[in-house]
C-alpha cells in the first residue's frame, strides 16, 4: 500500500477550508498567520511562497514580514515580541535558516509557545515531552495524520526512528512513545502513541538488525538509499522523510528528488510505504495550516494552548 | 561489579565542598538554594530536610520557604516570580507534589529555566532536547555521573529505558541519545551520549526480548522484580531507579525498600548493577547540589545558562 500524502493533504485542506468557511459565515474574522523572512535565500523564498499559497487556498490570511539580511538580532527579537502580543495574529513562524549573525536558538526561545505554529520552540517541545498541551511540530504531526488516515496502529508496536534531529527524529520519537491524548479543541482525539520507540542515528551499531525488528520505520537521515530491502521485515510500515537531490541528466532540471529509502526494492516487501515526493512533504505544510486553525479555534472556544 | 552510588555521591560531595571552600577563600558569598514547600506532607518534609542537610554539608546556603496547604495558585506564582528575580538566590526548587487546587504544570512553567536546579520545567527539557544549554534533570544527571565514574561507555551501545516518566524515563532517553556535549563551565565534559535508545513502558510487547538485546538497562517503572535474570544478557549494565516498599515483618519498620530489579538473580549475570538502596538514590541529591554550584559558578565566569 502506498501512503499517498498528496491525496491525504488534499483532503485535510478541504476539511480546513470547510471549517474556515463556516467560521466566516458566522461573521468571524479569518485565522491569520504571520511569516517572518530574513534575507533572500532562494530556497527560503520558495518555501515561504508555497506556505502563503497553501494558506490562501484554505482561507487563512497571511502577513509576510520580510527583512533585509542586515537586520540585527535585537531588531528581530523586537519583531518577535510584537507578534507575541499582537492579538490579530493567531500564530507565526520564522523561516529558517537565519543569517549567521543571528542566533537561531535565541530567536526561537523568545517565540510565545502559544503562537508557535511550527511547534519548534524549546517550550513547545518541553511541554510536548511532559504531555502538556502544546502545538505539535509540523513534520511529526503530518506523519501522525498520515498514519491515522490509513488506520496504522502504533500501540505496543516497535517503531524505529532513524535520525535524531530537532525537527523530526526527536519530536517524532516523543510523540509516538507518549500515552495517546486528546488534542486541542475542534480536532479529533489522536489514536497514536503507546509505541515502543528506538531512536537510531549515525553512531548506531547494528542498524540493520534493529530495523529488522521494527513494525514501523521512520527515516529522516538525509542519506539516499539508507533503508534497503534486507532491513525491512515483510509487512512493516516505512515512512520516508528524506528529501535528497540526486544528479540526473535525463531530467530537465538535471536532478531528481529521492528519499532515504531504496523505494524500488523496499516497496514490494513493505506493508505500507510513503513515497518521495508525494508522501510526508505535502503533510508538513498541511500540519502548519492545521496548527493555525487549531490555535484560532481554541480561542473561539475559550480554550487556550497554555491552559491545562 | 556493584555501582556504589553511596560512595560516588560521597566523593562528589567532597569535590563540591572543596570547590565552595575555595570560592569562600576568595571572599565570595556561598551559593544559595531556595526550597519552596507547601503543606505538611510527611514524605515531602523528609525529602526537604534531607536536601537541606546535604546542602549544608557542602557549604550551600538554603532558604526554606514554607507555606500552608491553603496558599492559592496565584500567591504561589507570585513567590516563583520573586525567586526568579532575586539575584541572591542561585537556584530554587518547588517540592512536589503540590495540593490538588494548584496546577503543577502552571507552577513549573513559570520557573525561570536558568534557576531550575531540579531540571524539571518544560523549558529546561525543551532546551535539553534541542541540545541547548540547560540544567539537566537531577535523576538522569545522577545516573550519568554514576556511569561516568565507572567508565561505562554509551556511544553506539543499545540502551533500553523502561518507564516513560517526566522525571526519569523521557529525560534519560534524551540525554543518552544526544551527541556528547560540553557541559557548563567548571564541570568536565560529558563523555556520555550517542547511544541507540529504546524506550519501553507498560504497553510494550516483547519487553523480555527487547531487554535481552540491551547493553545497558535503566529501569524506572515502580514495579518490584520487573527485571529478571532471563531478561539480561551476560555482562550488561543494569541501573535500578525503582524505590518500592515491600512489607517485611522481620524489619523494625515493617517494610524494606527494593528496586525494580530482581537483584539476587540478576547481579550474578550483570556486568555492573546499581543496588537499591545505595545506588541511584544518593546520586539524585548530589545532582541537585551540583546544579546549584554550576549555576553559581557560571555566574562567576560570566557564562549563563541561557546563552549559547
Amino acid at each position: 500500500m502506498i501512503l499517498d500524502g498528496k491525496m491525504v493533504a488534499q483532503e485535510e485542506r478541504k476539511k480546513l477550508c470547510t471549517l474556515i468557511t463556516s467560521y466566516q459565515e458566522m461573521g468571524l474574522r479569518a485565522p491569520k498567520l504571520a511569516i517572518v523572512l530574513v534575507g533572500h535565500n532562494p530556497a527560503s523564498e520558495t518555501y515561504v511562497s508555497n506556505k502563503m499559497k497553501a494558506c490562501h487556498e484554505v482561507g487563512i490570511e497571511v502577513d509576510k514580514l520580510a527583512f533585509e539580511e542586515d537586520i540585527t538580532e535585537q531588531e528581530l527579537l523586537n519583531v518577535i515580541h510584537q507578534l507575541n502580543t499582537d492579538s490579530s495574529v493567531d500564530g507565526f513562524i520564522v523561516q529558517l535558516p537565519l543569517p549567521e549573525h543571528i542566533r537561531e536558538s535565541m530567536v526561537l526561545t523568545e517565540i510565545d509557545y502559544r503562537k508557535d505554529v511550527d511547534g519548534l520552540t524549546p517550550m513547545s517541545m518541553g511541554r510536548s515531552i511532559q504531555g502538556l498541551r502544546a502545538i505539535p511540530s509540523a513534520t511529526p504531526a503530518g506523519i501522525r495524520t498520515l498514519l491515522e488516515y490509513y488506520h496504522i496502529q502504533t500501540a505496543g508496536k516497535h517503531v524505529v526512528v532513524i535520525g535524531r534531529s530537532n525537527i523530526v527524529g526527536k519530536p517524532m520519537a516523543i510523540m509516538l512513545m507518549q500515552r495517546p491524548y486528546l488534542s486541542l479543541p475542534s480536532m479529533s482525539a489522536s489514536t497514536l502513541g503507546d509505541a515502543t520507540v528506538t531512536v537510531c542515528h549515525s553512531k548506531t551499531d547494528h542498524l540493520e538488525a534493529i530495523c529488522r525488528t521494527a513494525d514501523i520505520i521512520i527515516v529522516a537521515a538525509g542519506c539516499p538509499g539508507l533503508v534497503k530491502a534486507n532491513m525491512v521485515q515483510p509487512g512493516a510500515t516505512v515512512i520516508d522523510v528524506g528529501i535528497n537531490r540526486i544528479e540526473d541528466p535525463s531530467t530537465p532540471r538535471g536532478y531528481r528528488l529521492v528519499g532515504d529509502v531504496d523505494f524500488e526494492h523496499v516497496a514490494p516487501i513493505a506493508g505500507a510505504i510513503s513515497p518521495v515526493p508525494g508522501g510526508v512533504g505535502p503533510m508538513t505544510i498541511v500540519s502548519l495550516l492545521k496548527n493555525v486553525v487549531v490555535v484560532y479555534g481554541g480561542k473561539l472556544l475559550g480554550a487556550k494552548v497554555g491552559e491545562e
